[in-house]
């Protein structure tokens, strides 16, 4: 978690993953009142930043324990990352994917490669395949959000942003497993210690901003959003990283998600999910914190049902 | 039209325009099969090409004539375009717009300080109320896409595509009125003479193929795509050099046009126009003339009504 871990993995990533670009709008930023720099992910291998994480965490293991392979289980982007970065890495990749997974999803692991065992959709089922995998194959299990090396790999997407924009004044992540957003806490933490970290969320499932303030970590009883990525909770590991490193979470309604993608859609001209806009959102309607001062946004991911759009 | 009238161009705009990024896809790579450089006009200000048209031809009115202001006719992007160039630049927009184009490209042209003049939506009506225009104020017409310094101004998103990417093979731009085709070939005779320039247009407003088997500007008589910047006819400024210097035009229909313009929003992330498509278009269609090759696309914009989506 120094510094240097942070460096390590971008140091590690590179070349097996995209130096995404940075855009800007000045109409956003107008109606913003500062200065938004959108570093974006959704242009990444496989369309979002869990390419980082996937990827760091399979080099960092040692050649005989990678050699059997990795084991994730996911109904999104982790299953598309891991079976990527596997493929790239001549690995194994044994994706356990809920029956009732988008046949999409499904499609496009099946092309990184990845082996898919299909169950029911219950977090217990996912588990005890991914469980078996492990236990027949000697494979690794790569957790979405909560493993030290996946969380560092999501780090390098911030890190990169201050290469290039070393005067951001604030980050806003989204969160919803909590990798990304630890990661992002960590490499400003590195980078550049006075630049405040803020993680975005849902109302509808703003199980992080509860854990920040009771000290634990909080479920979400419902999650009726739109930001199918964030519905997920915090992880054991992630979460002590984000208490130490993270200003604050903000949260926002599921209208100004939906209007905050529009913008980046009409505005920035790119796709993005829903997840990605919450972090936008979050600016928007808290104007206040953010007067004038230079924010970068970490924009996580494009891959959407372009017949399913909210607008 | 020497090559240093296309690199003035590109001294004279710059800092007024954007210098948009150029894009690749591995995924449509590989479909492909070649080498494909998406020059990114969807992120110029106000989301097309023509900004680069309007800003060029305004800049090289003497400044007594700049002063009177200028005046087209449009209902679509050059609105938007001389309506933005010219607010940036100090000086009077009149723009005439027919009475029923999409209420948003006013609202457009009215936040960009354009003087709106609502008119028939006829040719006739338009040119008329322009030339009275003209005469009223001493205000200099801007056509769209038949006027030398548009023209030229438009061939520097090519010119600035083979500044980073000497080594292309090809240059596909779209086709409607002319100007963004006969200012690619400026710039591709000027900075890559090898570089052959096609254009790409669809079958169902193929006005531009059959000119040049015919040797005359012919008309379309019905223009029934989804591609509707391309549903415009050549000029007599910019048919003679699409005539010596593109080396032929390919035609693509309209299920195409949609395939390609999916493709572009699912793999590449970036929102397009229709009309944009059509290049990627036309080398999926004729994969046999790319094959291996380096292809340079000008993705002329990304102006499209989100609610009105063909998929």
């Amino acid at each position: 978690m120094s510094s240097s871990a942070i460096q390590q993995a971008c140091e590690r990533i590179k070349g097996h993953v995209h130096n995404t670009p940075v855009l800007s709008s000045s109409a956003i930023n107008e109606m913003a009142g500062c200065r938004l720099f959108f570093k974006c992910e959704n242009f990444q291998r496989m369309g979002a930043f869990k390419m980082r994480g996937a990827t760091n965490a399979i080099l960092c293991l040692p050649e005989s324990a990678r050699l059997k392979g990795v084991v994730t289980h996911s109904s999104g982007n982790m299953a598309q990352a891991v079976a990527l970065s596997a493929r790239q890495l001549g690995i194994p990749a044994y994706i356990v994917m809920p029956t009732n997974a988008p046949k999409v999803k499904k499609q496009a692991v099946a092309s990184y490669g990845g082996k898919i065992t299909e169950v029911e959709p219950t977090i217990e089922a996912r588990a005890a395949a991914a469980q078996k995998i492990v236990d027949e194959t000697g494979a690794y299990f790569l957790h979405p959000s909560n493993d030290l090396q996946v969380i560092e790999g999501q780090g390098t997407a911030a890190a990169e942003l201050l290469d290039t924009h070393p005067g951001l004044d604030f980050v806003v992540a989204p969160v919803g497993g909590g990798g990304l957003l630890a990661g992002t806490a960590l490499a400003c933490q590195a980078k550049a210690p006075n630049c405040k970290v803020f993680g975005a969320e849902p109302s509808e499932a703003d199980d992080a901003y509860r854990s920040l303030e009771s000290g634990r970590i909080e479920l979400n009883e419902t999650v009726n959003t739109i930001a199918d990525g964030l519905r997920t909770q915090l992880g054991d590991i992630n979460f002590p990283i984000i208490q130490k490193y993270v200003d604050r979470i903000l949260r926002v309604d599921e209208d100004e998600i939906v209007e905050a993608m529009r913008l980046m859609w009409e505005r920035m001209k790119i796709v993005v999910e829903p997840s990605s806009a919450v972090a936008l959102a979050a600016v928007l309607r808290n104007k206040h914190l953010f007067a004038d001062k230079n924010i970068g946004i970490i924009v996580s991911g494009g891959n959407v049902d372009l017949t399913q759009l909210p607008f």
